[in-house]
Parts: C-alpha cells; structure tokens; sequence
C-alpha cells in the first residue's frame, strides 16, 4: 500500500557512512561520563569558531531578538512566508558569495533561491534539470548522502566519474569520457557533471585544469553543470579556491549556451557551522531554473527568524570578513596537528587545502587489496578502537584503503584521545607495541551492533 | 535541457488564486500611504493575537536568546540537525495536538514527523503512499496549493470528490463512489483520500457523519486517508471539532489495517499565525510512514533556533491554553463582524464555525451562471473595486459564485474599508447607490495587470 521509495532501500541510509553514526549515537565518548565511547570523526561539522560567534551575539542582541531600530519584528517576520526570502539575507548572502570567491564574479541576488540547507539545493536542482531516469556523472569519491538527495524522490541517476590516487584522485578528460560512454552503455541520458569544490572527502580545491576540463566537457556534450560548493568557507590554504562561476567567467563564457547551464550550490553550514539553522542556497545562470526552484522552495524555506538573524551577522561585513580569516586559520592549524601526527604513526593523508577533513590512506594497514578488507579495517576501528572514521567505500572510492577523518567537531582533548587510540591500533596492527584493548577496554560485541 | 516540471505550468501557480496575490504586491493598501491600494482578503493568515505572543517573548527572553537555564546553548543549537527534532518540542507537538482534539485521542511523539510547513508534509506524504500516476480523492472545494504540493513533483494525480451547496459542502457516500468511478475511467489507481478539516475555503469542521463515510470508504477500498488539519486550532465555534484520528479510535479501529492508512498533517501556521516560521508535522499510525517521512525531511527541516523558540512557547501550557481561548474568541467576533456586515449588502455566508475565512456566497451577483461570469466579477472586485478576494473555480468548485474572503490578516480599520467597498460594489452591481468608482478612484487598466 505504500509507495516503493517508502518500503525499500533507495534512500541509502544503509551505507556505512550512516551506520558509523548510528553506532556512535549508541555509545557517544565522554572526557567525564564515558572515556570509552566512540569518538565521533564522522561528522563534517565545524566548531572551531563558536567563541566569535557567541561573542557577536553578546554584541547584537536585537539580531537574536527579532528587533529591528529597537522595534520589534516579530509580527512581520512570522508572517514573513515569501519564497523569495528576505532581501537584506540575499544581498548579504550574495556579497558573502563573491567575498568567498576573491570578489572575481559579482553575485546577484536575484539569481539566488533560498533552501532549508543544501541538502534541498540538490534535490531541487535535479527536479529542475532532469527527468527520472536521465543521469548525472560525479567524479568519485563523493559524498554518500548524495545517493539520496540527488537520486532518492527525483528519479535521477548517478554515474561515477572514477578517480584515482595515482594523480590525487584529479579529474581526467579520459575519466569523463569513460564514464559518459558507461552512461550511454546503461541507456541513460547524461544531463550534467555534479562536481563538489571544494572536495568532500578529499579536502581539497579544484585546479584550473579540471575545470576547464569540466566546463569544455559541458560546451561539448550540450550538458550541466552544478557545483557543490558548500565548502567554499573552508579554504585555509593555498591554492586559493576557484568558483565554477569564475572558471566560466575567466573564459568569457557569458554569451556561450554554457553559461545558463552553470549552477551553484551552497550552504552557510560548514564555514559558519550552522547546519542547524538549515540555511542552503542555490545559485543559477538560468532564469528558468531560478524561477522554478524559487517555486519549489516552498517544500523547504528557511524560518524568517533564521533569515534575520544571519542577514544581520553576514551584514556586518568587518565581522564575517575577520571570521573566515579567523576560521581558515584554526582550521590549518587543526589540519597540520593530525596530519603530523598520523604521519608519526605510519599513516599519510592526501594534500589538502580546504574542508573540515582529511583524507587518510591506511591501504598499508589492510590485509587484501579490497572492500571487504576496507569494510573488515573500519568495523575494528569503529567497534574495538571506538572511532567513528568513515570508509572510502562509502564514498564510492574506486580503490580501498581511504577513509574520511574529520577533525573540526570535537574538542583538542577529544582529538587527543582519538590519536592515542590510533596509535595503539597501529602498533598492535603491525604487531608492535600495545594491545589496542588496553587503551580502548569496551569489548566489541558490546560496543557494536552492526551485523 | 530542462525537465518538463521545471518548463511547464504544472506548478498550478498560474492560478486565478495567486495572480490575485500577485495583483495585491504591485498595488498594496495601506492607510495612510495607499488608501486605494487593493486591499488583501486573499490570505489566510492570523494577525489577531500577536500581542499575546509578544507579551509572552518580553516575559521569556531565554527562549528568544537561545538560552537555557541562563547558559546560552547556542552552539548546541547551530549544531543540531537531527532529523528526528528536538524531543522537547515534539512531546509539546503532541501534547498541543491532543489539547486541540479535546484530549480525546493521545498523541505520541515518535510517531510524529517535524517539516518545513505543512506544505512539505503534505507532498511527504504523497512521495510516500504513492506511485506517481496514481491518484487520491480530494473533497471539492479545496486549497489551491494542493495542485503544486500534492502532485508538481510526486506526479501523483487528484482525482475530485465533487460537492454541493445544496447540502453545504458535505461529503457525501454517492460523490465519493462517483470520483472512485472517474478515477477508474481514467485508469488512475487511488490509493487514498485526501481531506481538509477544518476545511480551507469553508470555513467548517466535518461532522460525524462525513467522517464515517470516509472512513468506510477506506476501510472498504483499502485505502489511504490524509487529514489535513493545520485549522484545528482555529475552530472558535461549536460544532467541536473531531479530528480523523479520534474518528478511527471512537470506533475502535486500532487493531483494524486502516489503523495504519491514517495520517495526519498539522502546522503552527494558522492558529499561532507564523508561517513564516515554518513548523509543519506528519501524524502516521504507520511506523514505515514515520521512518521514511522522517528520512524525507531532510529535504525541509524546521531551523532548530526556531525549534527550540516554540519548544518553549508551546511548553508554557497554561499559556497555550489560553491562547487558543482567546485566539478563538476574537476569530468569532471577527468572522460575526463580516458576516453581518456582508448579510446587511445582501450576501450570504456559509455557516461556519473555524478558519480565517468566509466562504461567500456571491451567486446573485453573476451575470450568467458560469464560471467564466464569476472570473468577471472576480476581476471587478480586484481591479476595480479593490479587493483580493479568492474565486471558487481556483478551489476547484463545482459551482460558480463563491469565494472565499479572508477575515484575519488585517486591521480593524481595513476591514471597515473593504467593507465600505463592497457594499459600495453591490450597490453598482444591482444599479442602486453609488458607484464603486467614488469610493476606488483607481482606474482599472492603472490597477491590474491580469489579461
């Protein structure tokens, strides 16, 4: 009686990925109350910022208060339920774009469409850009809850672009082509590349040469393309972050058909930290798609309380300017401390330069060459070493041995602990040095529920 | 490039319903700075007791200021995306939800799910229960929005249960059987029905009898029903108003298989007047419901900051409690103000006892009786006369000559004027008294941009 999406497993729940979660909900760590719980390195989540934050708050407390000049606002932002959303969060949001972005591309805010996070952006753009059935190629490894936002309710398919460590899993001309002739091998009608820049797992931002791979590919094929691009606020390193919409632009690309298939996506959740204030936003050449997502914003508009706080926050313009600075910097920092101490242990990362996440290797800790040695390595970390990690074949990586470590959603003490207890699983993978039990004492079949 | 739903009008946002709204933004009334703008009664929106939530806000700044006991959980909130919602507002969702039915039925917060509007749960719910090209049976007249929310991207299909003012509006065993047959004409599978109660645009809750019939209409076609019942906390008049769920549990159906086919959707929209806040909620009885709704409302989660706001408002249950009294009496006085208003230019109402509307009943005023005569006279009354008022054929009516005409969003002053105006109208119309033109000086081809 019910409809099939409801009753089976097209939402892809069931990966790894979210099953890490679950795990870790069960038997979350605890300096205090529960020294041995997981630790949750699962979690994109960035709290390295809150004190500025808090401290703006302390300052501007008619932005949390509904008031406006004194007055309050209440009345007029509960009836506030326009799909165009406030003006004063588009024209702050839009500047926030460029200022992001080098001021090399003007945002217009009228090109702008609010969505209760980016999660919606996603699902939106796909409604408006594809029928059931038609596919989008993503480069590979991607981030497991677009199997559901991009595929689940709208019908749509993905085929992976696949990349690989050898060239630090880059786009190649060769890989794009292979997968848009895998897609014509399935019969499906390829309508865009979904790219995500800065990379989620890989932490690192697009070079020039891929995307102008990328946009010739669009020109060529007569395709889309969006760009995820809900990292753009994580850039703490060189090189600096470039947009899809400056890569078009640099090429002069405003006149060529391209240009009105050129889409961006993006979230105040992973700069700013605020992923539960829901606020995503989707960015779009095309007049069309900006007038009918707009519509179907109406399935997720973001509270007007919401709105009006972050318009004034992302309005004083000193602030924000100061937090990314502030931000990339606590994040470089953070990086640099795990990534010195996994190489300590044996354990490299790929190069990064942006996100709230390395990119581990630990193919040399593996006992075969394959997922089910990935997925045997990850149930040891996550039930006897208590780390929530998230395996690369969750991601759809195309070799084993990866795995997503995040580092910005927990305390210095906490990462402490995390690195003392993969220190220990090391020595004792390698047969050197002391039991992994010693450090972490939950017994597994305690600790882990997945079958 | 694009797909179909993205190009087409199948949004339904071409409604005369919402140029109306369209026509009001270009041209708003306002006093003292536009005294022959179009005035609003086109929406339906609670403006009358914000006084008692403003008090309410200046004795509780912690709920505001994302504080808790003094401390500020800010972070603990910008964080907070669980898809499951905060448990302190869903245990007072429930305890509102049975408080409104009287406590006759007890709701449960696990089986309730937290969206962005009941627009989101509406279309939730259909992505759930139905494959697309199947259809559910919606009672006539009923909300435009239905059109976009229920079928723009599930592809679902409604089928109408046609109703009549001969016997008010009600659903009838033989109308039901009637859109079941057009239904199987069609070749479209129903697997639910759809109903409203308190019903938007009539302005009254079902009785006993309209419920039985639909509930032994989906007990006999093993069927779905979603009661859409975001006015429950507008009923301000006897008859009391049953939920579909006290419905099903007065008649003992909880070990029956329809027990599982009954879903709920609610909002704080319209009786707390804050749409723009964006709190909707789906009720199932079915726990595969729950879990998928649950996964759905990824795609429009309620922003947490404004989550923990109405946790706390509603939590103040001796003030909820005498909200709803009080928002109760002044609906009535206000609907009375109208209705007797309207009586005395000769226009009648359907009686109603809820909602933030009348349904008007403007027959006698037709030219022919058509519906192309009623989208004459609708065009008079906001293009010339002045007033966004809701023609019946955009709530699917079967019968031309009504509208709906909304009492809540709007002061007591303009009030007064829409009502100097239409009686003003009727005057013209019946070729008695004055010309509308006196009292609306606007010329209609400055006004109205409507071809």
């Amino acid at each position: 009686m019910l409809a099939k999406k409801a009753t089976d497993n097209s939402h892809s729940q069931e990966s790894s990925y979210f099953m890490g979660w679950q795990e870790y909900e069960k038997n979350p760590y605890d300096a205090m109350d529960n020294p041995s719980g997981i630790i949750q390195m699962g979690l994109a989540e960035n709290q390295l910022c809150f004190d500025l934050l808090e401290q703006w708050l302390t300052r501007n407390k008619d932005a949390i208060q509904m008031r406006k000049d004194g007055e309050s606002i209440f009345k007029e932002l509960a009836l506030f339920q326009d799909y165009n959303g406030l003006p004063s969060l588009k024209k702050e949001l839009a500047a926030y774009m460029s200022k992001l972005r080098g001021d090399k591309v003007k945002f217009d805010p009228k090109k702008l469409v609010l969505t209760a996070g980016s999660t919606s952006a996603n699902e939106i753009l796909m409604f408006c850009l594809a029928e059931p059935g038609e596919a989008f190629l993503v480069p590979t490894p991607y981030y497991p809850g677009f199997d559901r936002d991009l595929k689940w309710r709208t019908g749509v398919e993905i085929v992976p672009i696949h990349c690989y460590s050898s060239n630090s899993f880059r786009i190649t001309e060769s890989a794009m082509e292979e997968a848009y002739q895998a897609a014509q091998n399935l019969n499906l009608k390829v309508k865009g590349v979904f790219i995500t820049n800065p990379s989620n797992p890989l932490g690192t931002t697009m070079t020039a040469d891929e995307l102008d791979i990328i946009v010739a590919f669009a020109v060529s094929k007569t395709v889309h393309i969006v760009s995820d691009e809900v990292y753009s606020g994580t850039v703490f390193d060189s090189p600096t972050f470039t947009s899809l919409m400056s890569a078009v632009t640099d090429k002069n690309l405003e006149n060529h058909s391209v240009w009105s298939r050129v889409h961006i996506v993006s979230s105040l959740s992973k700069d700013l930290g605020l992923p539960g204030f829901r606020i995503g936003m989707i960015y779009s050449n095309n007049e069309t798609v900006v007038s009918s997502a707009t519509k179907m914003s109406s399935f997720g508009l973001v509270s007007s309380q919401t709105q009006f706080l972050l318009a004034n926050i992302l309005g004083d313009r000193e602030f924000t300017e100061n937090y990314v600075e502030e931000n990339g910097r606590r994040l470089k920092k953070r990086r640099e401390t795990i990534v010195s101490w996994l190489d300590g242990f044996g354990i490299g990362c790929l190069e990064g330069n942006a996100g709230l996440f390395c990119w581990v290797d630990m193919r040399h800790l593996l006992s075969f060459n394959t997922f089910e040695a990935e997925m045997e390595i990850w149930m040891k970390i996550l039930c006897d070493v208590g780390l929530n990690v998230s395996p690369g074949g969750s991601f759809h990586c195309s070799e084993p041995g990866w795995f997503r470590v995040c580092f910005a959603n927990m305390s210095e003490e906490a990462l402490v602990a995390a690195m003392r207890r993969i220190k220990a699983f090391v020595s004792s993978v390698v047969g050197v040095g002391e039991d992994c039990r010693n450090i972490h004492p939950g017994k597994r079949s305690l600790v882990c529920t997945i079958d």
